[in-house]
């Protein structure tokens, strides 16, 4: 297996963006990543894209067709890939995999959504797609309502609190707004998180993730050529991808994601490290709660402890294990198919050395980053080393 | 590059299956492809499904943690790829390429499509997502009017007919006569495909394929392991993939499809074959005109002789080169995100001598199959050996 490496990262502002379409959405990061690597599409092998529900959003299917099109890159196979709120990973995942098998030299992947066309109830309608349709979403469970029995269970188990919970909203505004390519570049506190308006009991509309626009684009390359594109090659030292049942009520435990244990362990034994060696992670915040999950589950903390540990601080720029220094989904914004895609554009930032506006982690080496599908049915996990 | 092998296939019977769901679907191909490896689900390593648009049409995305699911596949990563009509073969060359690098050992494919479940317009509307949705399907142009311009086109600049189209879909229907996996099994005349209903001129309803559930399913493995599996491996000799623009309006020409034929170009290289060693070939005709411009673009006839040598026989089963065995689209429906691994299905029939119903190809040796996503935006070539 060869070494890969990311050459090139680029995104759009995440946000409201009335003013762009998918296409430009989409274009605009990849030529991004294409400046960001000095190269020009010429250079291109193939490429994969990742986008959950263009066809309901936009009417659009077979965005990897229409992604070699508005790139310039015909005739290479650019392939779509869907897993819900994971599209974007599992997108870099099968770049990661063409590189490293030495299939393709010089790739680029991508990850878009444009969400913000219709109404509020359309779009939950359809991201309740990312469940189980016919047991959940069709009885009337969207996600925040599938993510607050995981919180109310979480309560139950481990007296995580609101408070607890809001601390997460709260830190990753904080971050947020020192990035400018975050939905909402303004913090908030916790009083705020508690007096907002009720969505789904516990989870109030400021522990959710908004509906976002956005893009986000890299290029991979092997790592033996990367350095005669950059000087600052970022490697992917280990790629997992991992999956469990598509609904809740078929699973062992509400208050953790095997999904994501299962994946963390597979990419801790590839990249031959433990949590100890990761100087900041990208995790999967669909929810505050989801957040509070995800550093449990991939073993930042022990189980019940990851709301005291937010609450504690240790979660923030500087604290123990900086988690989401970009803002993650609460203040980046969640375009659904993009946020992988950005997670691993905010760790190549930060492993160079080039996070803006203050939020850059300190002698940042190594990052991770974990994005979930659904309520987990996907769970995918990536190690970056600069 | 590992050589790999499909020890497995395994089909639903394609049709208007009411009384069977996607699920229902999806799990009897999965499972008829594992008998027929003769392996059970912990052998595997990991899968593709490809599917077109379940977020439209049955308001399920995610589907490979479905599948993950319902297959009894736990924790393993299944990925769902999406190049509209062509998704089945995206997602049998994801595998080929996991399995060909090494990265995976046993892989699934599958395709899948459950379509009957709403009216035609709807599913019209959402087939017209695998092009061009700003351009073409915004403006009223659904896919029967997209290829009615082709073979306008295609009759104006090679004096096509008529009824030379309609010569394409009485061999299918004949062919599919022989299948008892095809929704249309049953003979039809010239004269009934001129005198059906006009749909988009000079398409009649009888050169349409039709709106079709159905899924298919296969197993690959390792050429240096597959005969510890099975008796009969098909080797999988050629897989690629080719782009073009989205929208008609952006080609040179419209009497062909670009990426059909640098995906042909490339699958023959790869197989260091040409035409001449191929027995059987399943082409992509959702429309009849679709076929004869698939057998000029994958060379087997020079441009413009696809009509002539269609009307003279010469795509029979019995003919120089037998086309569609299975009954293609037309006669065996097209579930889209099936079709792709349906038409390997067939092929790996064919090639193991288990064509039944009559419609074995005579000394098939080698087998080649060519699935179009949209109106030519993707085309994916695949070469099989027996």
């Amino acid at each position: 297996m060869r070494r890969v490496a990311i050459i090139g990262a680029g995104m759009t502002k995440f946000g409201e963006e009335w003013e762009k379409g998918f296409r430009e959405l989409v274009v605009e990061a990849g030529i991004k990543a294409l400046d960001d690597a000095g190269i020009s599409g010429d250079k291109i092998d193939g490429g994969y894209i990742g986008t959950m529900a263009s066809g309901r959003l936009i009417g659009q299917e077979h965005i990897g067709g229409l992604l070699a099109d508005y790139m310039g890159l015909n005739p290479l196979p650019i392939t779509r890939v869907e897993g819900a709120c994971a599209s974007g990973s599992l997108a870099l995942r099968q770049g990661f995999m063409a590189v490293a098998s030495g299939m393709k030299d010089i790739i680029v992947v991508g990850g878009v959504e444009k969400m913000t066309d219709l109404g509020v109830t359309t779009v939950s309608d359809i991201l309740g797609g990312a469940g189980d349709q016919e047991w959940e979403l069709f009885l009337g469970a969207t996600f925040p309502a599938i993510y607050a029995l995981m919180a109310k269970r979480h309560m139950v188990e481990y007296g995580t609190t609101e408070e607890m919970m809001a601390a997460a909203s709260v830190k990753n505004h904080k971050h947020g707004a020192m990035n400018k390519y975050a939905q909402f570049q303004r913090e908030i506190t916790i009083e705020q998180v508690l007096k907002s308006k009720m969505i789904a009991d516990p989870l109030k509309v400021l522990d959710c993730s908004p509906i976002t626009d956005g893009a986000a684009g890299l290029i991979l390359a092997p790592m033996d050529e990367a350095e005669s594109y950059t000087k600052k090659p970022i490697e992917i030292i280990a790629s997992s991808q991992a999956s469990d049942t598509i609904a809740l009520h078929s699973r062992e435990t509400l208050t953790g994601l095997n999904a994501t244990k299962v994946a963390a362990k597979k990419a801790f034994d590839m990249a031959k490290m433990t949590t100890k060696d990761i100087n900041l992670a990208e995790v999967h915040d669909c929810f505050s709660i989801a957040e509070l999950m995800a550093i449990e589950d991939l073993g930042f903390f022990e189980k019940g402890q990851g709301g005291p540990a937010t609450l504690a601080g240790k979660t923030a720029l500087n604290g123990e294990i900086p988690i989401n220094p970009s803002g993650g989904l609460k203040a980046c914004g969640h375009p659904v198919g993009a946020t992988g895609i950005k997670q691993a554009v905010e760790c190549v930032w930060q492993l160079r050395g080039e996070a803006e506006g203050g939020r850059q982690v300190k002698d940042a080496n190594v990052a991770l980053s974990h994005n979930v599908g659904g309520s987990g049915a996907t769970a995918v996990v990536h190690i970056y080393k600069n």
